[in-house]
Order: structure tokens, then C-alpha cells, then sequence
């Protein structure tokens, strides 16, 4: 007795859509701040053009699917992960391409995010006689523009956090010592999400410790994210790899009293400085806003369990992607994965949702949403 | 596209053997010190018996089926989970009742884990015509026994770590409270360990801090293991629930120095006192020694962090039950599920084997082998 599962696919809307989901997906990372989209267009049994945005300023996913598909778009059908934009950007509204290729029909996962322009791209092309059917298998694409949605509706990057602890919740010994916490396959899926984020955000105490590169190593070659170090004291040291390496930009976090004098010299590296707060430690809500406005819309938070903890407490982290290695290390004063004032009672315990677990090699990961503002993932528009 | 699963069943030895594992598996708890062992009986395309061993000192598996079958057993073939016993112990040698009812086949799951008696069993069934199979679904087999496989080999009870923590290790907040960590399916899953274990063991701290009854509370009746007490200075009250409540035997280990008159008055009150060791501190292994000894075959380990960390450094836990609340409750000093001397090095942690990972409700559960021991799991034999 087990459960009943097909090898057979069934030819209907959800076949098209599941592959422009799949190609989207895959282009996670290299749109900056855009969604991913994917776009499949199909004519009489058989797709006649496929498209993917595979970067911010060019073209949008219908733009490359309508050029393959050329006269054929006349009286084919669309899927699109992502409602056409109807508004004039970096590049001309997919709505008026779709209209000008005479497409007859269009499906649509997830409607726009904003809900000021939500819908706008789908009256545009019922308008003009154009069938449409929205809502398609709408969640993987929220799902998979999570990021995007918050930023587009907040300006706050999404901040997913990662930590690799042991299953006593200890980040390294009693000593410190911390080579290695998880294995090989948790490696590099940390690695594949700092390809997928914006941003790599760490504490000064995990810099000064590692002295680490915090770029994408993968079997093949990857996108480095902005490195944001959270440093109210400036005590980066003008040596700091992140400093000398300018493989990604460096943006330092630090406080308005923090030295004038050594303030210059890392911008003379080449170094970002933004202070947030005057008070002894970055602000960090206001922190986040400024990242947000030079336009980093994601950010994977890779510790230390002060920075984890002071984050947390600020309601600032979206999603977590935890992973346990299979073992226990001990130390009641060794370092853990939260360190912050803990709560008095445990029903006001920070809570996860939609948690999910599974197997990463020998390591197990758990995924949630901690429950500390107004549900962005949630959003049920894009 | 999917994994090809069948919702249909073959009739082939593994038909009959599942009905005999899924039997002994239920009866899990109700065998004491003994073996879960499941016997089907089948003859000519029709089950003629079942049985599985249901209480220590009462028929084997092999007596119940065959008393269902009557003369049918003649010609029949007997699907049983663990090798029939050719001993003469509390009962009659099962061997011989198969023999004398002249069944023609034997199909075995697992052989007795003794490597000495180990296969006799299989050979006086040879040798008297019937034929053998040994090995169908050997592993089922000796999982639902690992308890029983530890005790028969090494005398020592089989140790079941129990812990319910947030998903930054801690069992209670910085003000010790901890109602609760983990959800309603957790809990459940634990009364039923409880059912499955001879004896659950806490340490006084935990006794002192909620004075629990430790006994088992399920939907229906369940069985009530003893209760056993780590309590070096016997600092247990004489009205603690444990100690008035008489619906399971209560075991308290101390050590040689504790307070004579105390356990007196504790033996007085119905109370076993086992000291063990003459130092500080119980002397962990002598006591588990003791226990064994007491025919107490496993044991169900609750915590707190500190007799965890004792037992774990001690090499006497076979098998871990990690539940995690998908929750966050900082404080650095708030108490750990395990609490221990750690080690210098991560590589010098305590790995788990053969973890696997599940949701329990809301909550997560990890279970997996620590590498501490000659691996009592491994064992191939039974």
C-alpha cells in the first residue's frame, strides 16, 4: 500500500506554466532587485517561444519569448509567471507587446505585488480582447519572489538568515573553534543562496574571527553579493580581506560617532561607510532602509549569534534556513546561534511559521518564517 | 513527472512476514525485557494462525499461532519475526512445538542476536526436515528490538534520550520556565515512548522543579514504566509524587555517602534506594549496571540538560529523540538540552548516525545514534 504517484504528465495549462516557473526559477539571484518571470508562449500544440528576465535593465521574459516566437505570437497563448508589467520603465510595457504580437490568450500565475498596480496589466489586456486566466499556480511564483515582493511593497530588503549549528545550538567550541559545523552539501547551498541574495551581512566579531572572503564559491562560476559588515566601532581592520578584495563592493555599518579618520581610510579603499544611530550600536532598522535605497532588495544574514540575535529582536529577518549537524559539542558559555536577552516566559518565544525540514547530506535544515511583523510572505498580490 | 509507487500488493513471503513485523511492532512495552516477536501461520493460500508474544512468562509467538491453526499447521509454512528459541527457558522451546506440529517451512526475519545460541534455533528445524528461510526483512526486525538486542548481549539497559527545546537548544527560559516547549503531537509521541520503555529516568533537578508524576497518560490505557530518580544527595522529599504515587515502582540512584536515614525513611515509603559509587556524583554506568541487573532491559532518558550531558559524556545513551519547537527564546544562560564540559574542537564533537528527521505537528523531531559505543544498533545478529 503506498501512495498514488503518476510518471505521466497531463498536456493543460499547468504543464506551460510549470516549465516558465522552472525557468524563472533558476534565474533567482542575477535580476538585482527585479522578480523573476518566466514566460512560455504556445500555438496549436507546441511552444513556439520561450523567454526568461535574466537581468534588470534588459528584457523582460515575454520581450525574449514574443522575439522567438515572432509571427507565430499571432492567436497563441502566453504563460506568464508574473502579471505584464502595463507601465513604462527601464524598458516598454510587456502588456503593449503582447496586444501588438495579437496573442489571443494569456495565463498568468501572480498578479503584481503592489497593490496600487495590481491588475492594471490584466484590464490592459482584456481591454484590448485578449482572454485571460490568472492565479495559475500564483503560490510558487509568490514563493519565488519573496524577496522582491517585500522590497517592492516595503524598500526593506529581505533578510533571509542562515546559521549552521550543532544540535545543542552551538555555533563553535567553548574555544571558538568552528572548522567545520555542517558538511559538504550544506556548504553549498549557503553558497548557492549567497548567489541568490543581494547582500551577505555578518557581525564584526565573525569578521575579526575569520577574516573571511564572503564570496560564492560553486562548481561553477557564481554572483558575488554586496558584503555588509555590521561594525558600530569601525574596528575592521584596513587589511580585512572584504577590504582588499574588490571582487564585490564592501559596505560598512557603523554608528555616527564611529572615527572620522578611520571612516576615510576605508572609503579610500574603496569601501562603503554608512552610519546609522548615533547610540553605542547600529541601528539597525535604519540600517536596512538605507541599504534598501541603494537598491538591495535581499540580504542572507550568516551570523554570529549577537548580530542573529540583535536581528531577530528587531523584527528585521524574514526567513531562516537553519541547519543542525548531526552532533553535540557542549560548552554552556560556547557561542550559540541566538544570542540575545532571553524571554521570560516560553509562551513569548519568537515563533516559526510555515516550517519545513529536511535532509541537506548528513546535516538537517529547518526553514521557517518567524512571526514578527505584518506577514510579508504572506502577501497574497504581486 | 514523480516516483513510481503501487498501491497494490504482491503475495510472496514479504506479504506474510509484514503482518508478523506489523503484529510485534504493536506490542511494543507489554514484553518487558523480552523480544517483540509476530508469528503467521499460512497454508495453502489461507492464514490458519497468528500470534505474537503479548507478556514475559507467557506463550511465544510461535504457541499462539499454532494453537490458532490447530492440525492445520500440518504442510503449513510459519512466518516469524525472530528465530524460534531452542532453550528450554520459561517456556518450552518453540523449535519443538513447530517440529512436533510438522509444519514443512520456516521463514525467519531475524536470528537471535546472542552470537552463541545464535542459528541453533534454525539448524534443529533443519536438521528435523523443515525448511528454512532466514533474513526476510532482517532489519525491521532487529530495529523494533534494538532494546532487547543491547540488554541480551551486554546486561546493560538500552538508553533512549528524550528532550523537547527551541531551536536554540534551550529546555526552559532564563526564569526556568518551560510550559511548554513543544505541541500536543510531541507530547503524545512521548507518553507512547514512555509506554515502550521499562523505566524513564530524570535527574533530581528536574524532579524538584515540577514535581512530575512520570507516568504515562495516553487516549486509552497505557503502562506505567518504573520510575527511576538521579539523586546523589538523595534530596528527593518524602511527599514528592513520585514517592506517594503508587502506580508505578519508584528507583532512586545516590551514592554510598547519601544520608542513611533519608533512605530509610524513602525504603519505608515503598521506594527502591540504589547507591551507586562513593564519589560526589552517581556513578552513571554502575547504576545502569544495577538497573540491568534489576531487569530493567531500557530505559526513557527526560532531561534536564545537566544529567544529559552526564549520561551523553558517559557513552550510555544508544538512541536520541530530539524534538524542536520551530521557536526562538534566547538567554545565554538559560538552560540547554545539553549540558556539558564541551569539547575544544568541533571535530572532536559527539556525531549522530543514522539520523532521520521528521515533523512531529508543529514541531520538528531528530533521531539518530550517537557514535559513542561498539555500536549496539549494528548489531547484525538477534
Amino acid at each position: 500500500m503506498g501512495v498514488f504517484c503518476v510518471l505521466l504528465d497531463v498536456l493543460n495549462d499547468e504543464y506551460y506554466m510549470s516549465l516558465a516557473l522552472d525557468m524563472a526559477a533558476k534565474a533567482a539571484g542575477q535580476t538585482g532587485i527585479n522578480p523573476v518571470v518566466g514566460c512560455v508562449i504556445v500555438k496549436e500544440g507546441r511552444i513556439v517561444g520561450i523567454g526568461t528576465h535574466l537581468k534588470r535593465g534588459e528584457g523582460h521574459a515575454e520581450v525574449h519569448a514574443l522575439r522567438m516566437a515572432g509571427a507565430e505570437a499571432e492567436g497563441a497563448t502566453a504563460y506568464v509567471t508574473l502579471e505584464p508589467c502595463s507601465h513604462h520603465g527601464k524598458t516598454p510595457p510587456c502588456c503593449e507587446r503582447l496586444i501588438d504580437a495579437k496573442v489571443a490568450r494569456v495565463v498568468v500565475a501572480a498578479t503584481d505585488p503592489n497593490p496600487v498596480v495590481s491588475g492594471r496589466g490584466l484590464a490592459r489586456l482584456r481591454d484590448n480582447g485578449i482572454e485571460v486566466r490568472e492565479g495559475l499556480l500564483a503560490d510558487r511564483s509568490h514563493a519565488m519572489n519573496e524577496k522582491f515582493n517585500k522590497y517592492i511593497t516595503t524598500g526593506m530588503p529581505f533578510v533571509t538568515l542562515k546559521t549552521a549549528s550543532t544540535l545543542d545550538g552551538k555555533i563553535a567550541t567553548v574555544d571558538n573553534h568552528s572548522r567545520w559545523v555542517t558538511g559538504a552539501v550544506a556548504r553549498e547551498q549557503t553558497h548557492t543562496l549567497r548567489h541568490q541574495h543581494n547582500a551577505i551581512m555578518v557581525g564584526i566579531g565573525t569578521l575579526t574571527a575569520d577574516d573571511p572572503m564572503l564570496t560564492t564559491r560553486a562548481e561553477v562560476p557564481a554572483l558575488h553579493p554586496a558584503r555588509v559588515i555590521v561594525d558600530s566601532k569601525l574596528r575592521i581592520p584596513l587589511d580585512a580581506r572584504v577590504v582588499t578584495d574588490k571582487t564585490a563592493p564592501t559596505i560598512v555599518l557603523t554608528t555616527d560617532g564611529a572615527d572620522a579618520g578611520k571612516r576615510q581610510a576605508l572609503e579610500a579603499a574603496g569601501v562603503a561607510v554608512v552610519a546609522a544611530g548615533d547610540g553605542p550600536a547600529v541601528d539597525l532598522t535604519a540600517a536596512l532602509k538605507e541599504l534598501g535605497r541603494r537598491e538591495i532588495g535581499s540580504v542572507l544574514l550568516e551570523g554570529g549569534g549577537k548580530l542573529n540575535g540583535a536581528m531577530l529582536e528587531a523584527g528585521l529577518i524574514d526567513k531562516m534556513v537553519l541547519y543542525y549537524a548531526p552532533k553535540l559539542i557542549g560548552g554552556d558559555l560556547a557561542p550559540s546561534n541566538f544570542s540575545f536577552e532571553g524571554r521570560k516566559l516560553m509562551s513569548e518565544a519568537i515563533m516559526l511559521d510555515r516550517v519545513q525540514v529536511e535532509m541537506a547530506g548528513e546535516d538537517i535544515c529547518v526553514i521557517g518564517y518567524p512571526r514578527n511583523r505584518s506577514g510579508h510572505g504572506e502577501a497574497k498580490g504581486e
